[in-house]
């Protein structure tokens, strides 16, 4: 599996950097945001190394759609029965900060803003 | 193909409501928003009613991993280079308003706002 020892999140894919695991499977692994925007705030990212969706493949589809999939399943099992929001950043116009894909699904109350 | 006849977007698929269309496929449509947040954004559906994540079923993870595939490919050719959002809101706690399931992809340079 393709891995960028320079990338946090293949560190954290590793176990080199710790992380409050919520989910793991084969190819994806599910972990709460060390700095949430919302009540519950889990990312959820692909084991191999893909920058972002700029650079997926056609092949990668299955994976996405696992992803999404999954995450009302992690909402609810998180208790969060009322609503959230999954959201991909990708590139510098998407404000995106870790160059390792990863969805945000964030849930629970709150003021949230446009986006 | 499930449609519910007060369903804003089933009207939009089913051409009873007009749309700046962008993509159509056999199961996806996507269409610019009327509403935009960003330079460009686009809104992409499943053609059929699914009201939102938390009522899709395994069945669905392809048609999911198709719309996040077709993400980037819609961005670029609309011009968007530089990087884009996708988002998905579901339920009252992730300000769905409209409950068909959607994509929002929004791409371009603005000042995002988190969350």
């Amino acid at each position: 599996m393709s891995a960028d020892p320079n990338c946090i999140f293949c560190k954290i894919v590793a176990g080199q950097i710790p992380c409050k695991k919520v989910y793991e499977d084969e190819e994806l692994l599910g972990f709460h945001d060390i700095h949430p925007w919302a009540p519950v705030h889990i990312l959820l990212i692909p084991k191999q190394h893909i920058a972002n969706l700029y650079d997926a493949q056609a092949e990668h589809n299955a994976l996405f759609g696992r992803m999404l999939g999954l995450a009302p399943r992690l909402m609810r099992e998180l208790g969060v029965e009322n609503g959230f929001r999954t959201l991909i950043n990708t590139g510098a116009d998407g404000m995106q900060e870790v160059y390792h894909l990863h969805m945000h699904v964030m849930g629970g109350p709150r003021p949230w803003s446009k986006g």
